[in-house]
């Protein structure tokens, strides 16, 4: 390539109308004719002066250029001689050993690992997350934001260095202490703060708990349904989930379950997710024994039962563990607002610094100016006000469902999981596909979540329709019932 | 047991001086004697006014017991007979199959997996996260609190109900807009707003591009030293880190690695963690083509190059790469605070859809008020100008270090990395102890980390520390280092 050739190309690709400023695009040109092999190694470029005038533009546009291009790497100077194209061509490559060169897994094209494409495959989380009726939302209109925004404020009016740099360890302390002491009163969960863990929410509890606790290839029981979040943090770390079928007492292991024992069990004791039921103190007593018996870790996830209608509030699994075998998981997703990601794991003695140290060191945590504010916000009585203006709250939205199902079906389509919570599940008909109704009613503006969805055993699937009620304004239940009722009716079988 | 025992048995366990109410301890005890098999099913319990006279409480406190413990199904009433212990003694539990009873793996007695017991052992978390010569931390105290504070307070003034509930997908757009925009003129990188996943850090972007590209045994070439953080990443997810030796132009795979390709090359080419060196334009290129052939992805941690004191920023990696084989990782960390937990992955177009899909099901975001505060704040242009001005002030603490460091050693040390970031690498001789001497420095108050700690390999470790300038005040500097000085120079051979 002669200078005048040179010459010719740059102006061929240099666009003075674009916009973008002309030190840029010659460099980018440059850049990319070297990185192209276009301009050969020690080539002479012409010098800033003439290039300038052949090219009608500045000189300290070329200058600009070919001193980025310098510092880069891409050009070098010779004392007197000028400036020429540096060597940069790497050597060359060799080939891999058994021609390995790494094709993509046989999970599409774009080269995702198995695992990452099981991911995209299942996704569970929805594009929507307000509405009627998305399950699992709060009403976060009704939080209180000037509460939140003073306590806020005071901290970073008084901002120490400590609470903007990485956490350490199991959270902000205060704030584990104000988690700790709810805990003991409210769910009789048996505990210090030195054994609450704080995290970004329920995934980041299952993930720290998976990776601790088990290894690839171990096997984990879940519910069968259960939350859609629980298998894919899961799998995407290489447990096997064993789905166990769930009656009316909750989670049911049959005596071929029960001889293989599982690395850990994972159960919503207070409110199975989905469904809802309560599970039996005797089934309690049960999974308790198993686990000590085998040594197996049960990881209680107790997300929503802070708003318990029908009755009191039942003991936490973990209060009721005497063999430090419960990991007991909650958030304050539901309680205050999704947004927030701030949930926590409370961990037997012996575990807990394992887990400290496995937080930090895996996730580098930090937020401890949120921590701060949610322990004041705790410490000055706000949340459990919250909680007591929300429990009212959506007990009258539950109602209206439970009024506007009646309504419309009467007894026909049984409701379960309605003694508290955020969700009921509708019930419907075997034949009935929940998954095309819940795709018409998005078309209609209405979340619903089919029921279906939540089996890993397609054959055990009942069929229904999660409905959560707590972020939908009152006056907006029934309407957007009915208009829900339209769309199922037609699918059900002459009653 | 007689329920003259009975009220004996309770007498024993009650502690009227305990300041624990009443009602809580009788529901205790009675609910413990009943797990452990105490109190037997079926044994009739006085009534509620025969107990609180034999106990001398009052009657609504027995009452309160009572029906706590019938809730929750301890209790059991038969028609016109009394209250009873209810049958909740679960059945039989089989033995397990093969005798296979879990045993806690070789990994202690605590009961940890193998991959958690890996974490635990090598946590590089380090307590104190503030202070001379802490690496990697930022100087926080010069953070502009206000201006946060003011455009916190107006987003939460006109909170919408959207930016509290789950995120969703790849992050808040505007945000993502932000980013793209000054990634593109600060850092050459090649992308839109849709490539742009925000994470909550380096380590949620190592974690998530290591489960959607890698699956369990794949192999992934590190630099060798590297960040103890990727590592132990990489390792919880059952990747095996390769670590590649660097040299002067950075990674340099020799002929045995390249004919084995992993699935992928993490590398630090602006500013290499630890030791500081830029990559060569050579070994870009040959890493480049190098990926292309072989169908390998190249993740590039850019973690600190805003803070370029010698010469120009250099361009990203990812903006000479015309296959669309880099990813590229940044942070907030460094620029802003730690504790902010923001960072943020751009893919190359073809990943954008799994990875806004994978973040929101493995992690369920969240946090958008913090996205879009961070928003406004580069909008506004206070991102860029925080910048500048943090430039001067660490290269002067930068410079102040130096100057120590001759002051003290003259240039027996060499020093490593100083053209950029936020610290350096002094190089001490072979033989020295550096972890000894880090021990031995935190006694003293001094924070400082052994080079020889970051590498995998023992035999390739050079000796040295690892010193933070950036949070430091200017006028600690050098009677900081000189204090350290003083545990070094015993430790150096007579020079």
């Amino acid at each position: 390539m002669r200078v005048a050739s040179l010459t010719d190309f740059l102006l061929q690709r240099i666009d003075r109308n674009c916009g973008k400023p002309m030190n840029r695009q010659l460099y980018q040109v440059v850049r990319e004719a070297i990185l192209d092999r276009v301009m050969p190694v020690g080539l002479q470029l012409p010098s800033s002066r003439d290039l300038a005038r052949e090219l009608d533009i500045a000189r300290n546009t070329v200058t600009y250029a070919y001193e980025q291009l310098m510092a880069e790497g891409y050009l070098e100077t010779r004392k007197g001689a000028g400036t020429f194209i540096a060597d940069t061509v790497p050597d060359q490559i060799p080939d891999a050993a058994d021609g390995g060169t790494l094709r993509p897994r046989k999970t599409g094209s774009i080269g995702l690992s198995e695992r990452g494409a099981e991911l995209v495959r299942h996704a569970g989380a929805y594009r929507f997350q307000w509405g009627a009726f998305m399950p699992g939302v709060p009403d976060v209109s009704a939080f209180p934001n000037k509460v939140w925004s003073r306590l806020q404020n005071k901290h970073w009016r008084r901002s120490r260095p400590e609470m903007l740099t990485y956490g350490h360890g199991g959270g902000y302390l205060p704030l584990r202490e104000a988690i700790a002491e709810y805990l003991r009163v409210a769910r009789s969960v048996n505990c210090t703060a030195e054994q609450v863990i704080v995290t970004s929410g329920i995934h980041q509890s299952i993930d720290l708990a998976s990776r601790l606790l088990a290894d690839v290839g171990d096997r984990a029981w879940v519910e069968d349904p259960c939350y859609w979040g629980t298998r894919n943090v899961l799998t995407s770390l290489n447990l096997k989930p064993v789905p166990i079928a769930v009656d009316a007492e909750g989670i049911s292991p049959g005596n071929a379950d029960l001889r293989h024992p599982p690395r850990f069990i994972y159960v919503s004791p207070s409110h199975q997710y989905p469904l809802g039921q309560v599970m039996s103190l005797s089934r309690r007593r049960m999974l308790l024994e198993y686990a000590e018996k085998h040594n197996v870790w049960i990881v209680e996830d107790d997300y929503d039962s802070e708003f318990r209608y029908a009755s009191r509030p039942l003991a936490s699994l973990q209060g009721m563990d005497t063999h430090d075998r419960v990991l007991y998981l909650g958030s304050f997703s539901k309680t205050l607002f999704p947004g927030l990601r701030v949930g926590f794991i409370v961990v037997p003695p012996t575990l807990a610094d394992a887990f400290a140290t496995g937080l930090s060191d895996l996730y580098r945590c930090g937020q401890l100016f949120v921590q701060a504010v949610l322990a004041d916000f705790m410490g000055e009585g706000h949340f459990a006000s919250h909680i007591r203006r929300m429990r009212v709250l959506y007990a009258e939205r539950q109602q209206l469902l439970r009024e506007a199902i009646r309504r419309n079906f009467g007894d026909a389509l049984p409701i379960s999981g309605d003694d508290a919570g955020l969700h009921m599940a509708l019930v419907l008909p075997d034949g009935c596909d929940d998954a095309a109704l819940c795709r018409e009613a998005q078309e209609h503006g209405i979340i619903a979540r089919p029921l279906s969805g939540y089996y890993m055993k397609p054959e055990r699937a009942k069929r229904g329709l999660i409905l959560g009620y707590a972020c939908v304004p009152s006056e907006l239940i029934g309407p957007s019932f009915d208009r829900l009722a339209a769309l199922i009716r037609p699918r059900l079988p002459r009653l």
